[in-house]
């Protein structure tokens, strides 16, 4: 993948939390996602496509990270994964989706964004249909921790 | 939700079934998605997006309709629910999608496909950010059920 992609979905990501929720982020190590299921417990999903690219954009939450980001983001104590912090999550997809999009189509790589989904569930079994690699890049918050994963590509 | 748009599906589900695993489909009661759980016990997942439209299909199949059509449509006997199965339910949502997409764009509405997912496991709860209903179309094969929900429509 190429990095010119990774970097748009990690400067947005660290811009819509930090913006959002007042929280920083710091990034770890990229690299391929192994195993073919979720990361967290409350995942975010959006499609991307255009003539010439397609794939998809994943977040995936461990409790403590999203409790925080949305406590802060919607200004109440959230303490439990309830249906305003499943929709929270779609809509925190939705707009780091939206700020890499702007960035990469001032680089050239124009894609329209499909409707966000929420899966709910530790270990949900997902895999896609992609001939390349699905890119991981972690991130840290000062509650717990969350993954962006992308494979975003050239179509074949 | 455009009964254009929800009659494109049915027939484009219709005709692949028909065309790749030589299966004759019984269309059921088209209503509104209830719940947020998976039908199925495999799910396919394709994002579509224009300027103009956006929105989500989904396939999601009981295990004895999945059998008898990946069985059929690779001519191999498949008794579960096998890596190249998920892989196929992948390759269906997609073809499904596909020629759903021709028959739009000839009346006139245009879109592009994000890469398809496959999601794996029964109940797993699944929901969208969008304003208008997911239709819920039931298909009956010889052998067992699936559902087809699509949230395709104009954006905001």
């Amino acid at each position: 993948m190429d990095v010119e992609l990774i970097n748009a979905f990690v400067s947005s990501t660290v811009n819509v939390v930090r913006t959002m929720a007042q929280t920083e982020l710091k990034v770890g190590k990229i690299g391929p996602k192994s195993g073919r299921t979720t990361a967290g417990v409350i995942t975010g999903v959006i499609g991307m496509a255009s003539d010439q690219i397609s794939g998809n954009l994943i977040l995936s939450f461990d409790e403590p990270s999203i409790l925080g980001i949305v406590s802060r983001m919607l200004m109440e104590q959230y303490s439990e994964i309830s249906d305003q912090v499943v929709d929270a999550v779609g809509e925190i997809t939705n707009m780091i989706c939206g700020g890499a999009k702007s960035e990469l189509n001032q680089k050239g790589y124009v894609f329209n964004m499909a409707t966000p989904m929420m899966i709910r569930g530790l270990n949900v079994e997902i895999s896609q249909l992609t001939e390349g690699p699905v890119m991981s890049i972690p991130f840290q918050t000062q509650d717990g921790w969350f993954v962006v994963e992308t494979n975003l590509s050239k179509k074949a």
